[in-house]
């Protein structure tokens, strides 16, 4: 469909979302984030607190997808099984972290650190990566990124590693029409048909009185964007066109 | 974990969802309802309009869950295919379904019905769940529920079959406390290692003056739930203890 764009798998991980203690609003995040970055996310799983789940999605999306984020089940509880779990994925021991331990002694002092060593227990060959402003590194085992399930953190630590998934942008249109779904269709269906790498969103509404469906039309390729626009507009009937933007 | 919860898979289907253009709150919704009826949600998978994809992920969720929902790719444009994809998940054929045209032109009317009717087009054998107020059967096949990706829709769909997926109730307790997760860990394991059906969950915040962890205990058995939240509150120091709420 984009050719180029880097391929992401995202897997949220946590029985708190599945019960609908808390919104996954880590995905819709990560979503967002990346596909504004050029990236094109192509699956996410919602999946339990499981040792078995996690090693097994883990494995799976690492060999799908170019690259992975995961979000959730870092911390010293129980329910905590991420980073054990990653290890299995790849058949790599848990081994103690000096670094990681290092950091979290640097975060709650010598005394108070000793409930938290545990969490120094890490995949063997884990990648720590320090940024400025973040007390704790984020973490990368293989293509897989381990973030943790709070949503602040893992907002903050995400940010802090943006640019390494800035790539080619998406190029946008948008056009609201006042004619429905079924008249669209056959017109849809050419542009996507015709287009290479153009790909054609059309969104219903059925609450606005002002127009009755979105039309999207997206690439990496601003030209397939310019082709598709100019032949939509010239196909619809001017009067049934609300606005266009880009 | 929870014997006797019924264990549900929905597959959310949609680009737009993927590339962060509309928010997935239909899962959110369907996590938290199916949830309060007693159903356990074992995992969400967000996917692409891909008929591959789509027939793939109903074939295996429709063989690993009792009951799977779909939401998203039903309607009359080219990327519409979760229709055609079920269809193949299960080996069915695609037949013009003539209970789902009549509705069709009893909504559309027979003239505008005209560029709808290839949505009565059809998995064979597919059950039209038919009920006061909607316009629009429910759809299923086998053990899969079809439903459209419109927030509104849906949720006015769901409701209506709702009390098909009422079974018996999680108690749940909560308790808030100031003791951080690392103090509370051995706590918390040894609950959910000792207390059988009983599930202990973990949710640390840092931005709240009030306390620094939610414990939760769910089970389907009240005297789980009930002898988890004398436990806890036995072993902690009162002083560490905000609020419980049941």
């Amino acid at each position: 469909m984009n050719p180029g764009a880097t391929r992401y798998g995202i897997v949220v991980i946590g029985n708190e979302v599945l019960s609908g203690k808390v919104d996954d609003i880590n995905s819709t995040f990560l979503m967002k984030e990346l596909h504004a970055l050029g990236g094109r996310v192509e699956r996410v799983a919602i999946i339990a607190d499981d040792a078995d789940e996690i090693a097994e999605t883990v494995k799976s999306f690492s060999r799908r997808f170019d690259v992975v984020l995961t979000s959730g089940g870092v911390g010293p509880t129980h329910d905590d099984l991420t980073f054990p779990s990653v290890a299995r994925a790849f058949d790599r021991p848990m081994v103690f972290n000096s670094e990681m331990a290092a950091a979290i002694q640097g975060f709650f002092g010598e005394e108070r650190a000793k409930v938290y060593l545990a969490m120094a227990n890490l995949p063997e060959g884990i990648e720590l990566i320090f940024t400025d402003g973040l007390l704790f590194p984020v973490t990368k085992l293989e293509n897989v990124y381990v973030f943790p399930g709070d949503p602040a953190v893992l907002r903050k630590k995400f940010r802090a590693i943006r640019d390494r998934f800035a790539e080619a942008p998406f190029h946008l249109a948008r056009v609201f029409t006042t004619l429905e779904e079924g008249d669209l269709a056959p017109l849809l269906r050419s542009l996507q048909d015709d287009i290479p790498h153009l790909e054609v969103g059309s969104y219903p509404v059925y609450d606005n009185p002002d127009y009755k469906v979105q039309i999207t039309l997206e690439s990496k390729d601003a030209q397939a964007v310019e082709e598709g626009r100019r032949r939509l507009l010239a196909a619809l009937p001017p009067a049934s066109i609300v606005s266009v933007e880009e």
